[in-house]
């Protein structure tokens, strides 16, 4: 169970893909997921908008499930996907990943990332059960 | 009473606008409102950039009031805007709503946001009372 | 000695220049550093992106000194490049000022910061000892 209080005012437009605000409870430990790109193992980057989203994606999850976490405690998410990346296309394909866990999130198209063959790079503030 | 330190140290330039670093008290929750545009209660965006920073930012306090807080309880604003959106005119549309509560901010102009329409976002870290 | 600990499970791609995930402790408190130009105490901003990038770094270093937290207790950089920075050379430019501290890091190239004089934008998130 969570510890994560999801907040959606009534007065603003909301949406089941995310939540307005979340709120990380007292005294707990909280978990910084550093940028992930779309790498496997060895650190290749491979693949469209949508392969590298879906990897980037496992990548936080990894490191979530390292804490013993899971997507229910991610109380942020931010998305940065490179200016020509296909924005619908990520968000399509790292649907069944994530699975209906509406949270606080931003996405923004950058101008770039550090690693110049990377589309998507996401990190996530996350609360530790 | 907001629980956060400013912090300035003298050898930086400071501003009033802006606190160099802000503390978050002990043991408190913490608030993360997800990027918010300058959409209205239907999720539309209207207007030019002053009138959808000010909406974002009231979208922002939004999210900050259902919780009980207000903007002395803002430990990060980070604010995104489009790359031809006119970054003068929303800081002059937003400082009536804000008024005087310097924080920590980072300001950042990007190639793009999630919503091609949209030519601000901002979203924010608060602890709450 | 950091309460920080650093995360970086065995399946995913890791370096010794970064933590894929970072967890501050519980009940600590929190710093927030806002985005710091490459920006002298008079506010100005000179020299090509090196020499910006380790006074932005600096200045991240005064503000985590000034609340009496060093490099260790880092728990999350975003470094924000505007779009013709070199990159390689902030890097290079900023080994010896931060050391061998590897931490969550996302890493941007942007379409501008808010002064069109920098070149590099730095925010940290720590955990005060």
């Amino acid at each position: 169970m969570s510890t994560i209080t999801h907040i959606n005012p009534p007065e603003l437009h909301t949406s089941p893909a995310f939540s307005q605000g979340t709120i990380i409870a007292e005294a707990g430990r909280t978990l910084y997921v550093g940028g992930q790109n779309g790498t496997d193992s060895q650190g290749r980057i491979t693949g469209n908008t949508a392969a590298q989203a879906v990897r980037a994606l496992r990548n936080v999850l990894s490191v979530l499930a390292a804490t013993g976490a899971g997507v229910d405690d991610v109380a942020k998410l931010t998305i940065y996907l490179a200016a020509d990346a296909d924005l619908n296309a990520a968000f399509t394909a790292t649907g069944e990943t994530w699975g209906h866990h509406p949270t606080a999130i931003t996405v923004l198209r950058v101008a770039g990332l550090a690693r110049r063959d990377a589309l998507v790079e996401i990190d996530a503030i996350a609360t530790l059960p």
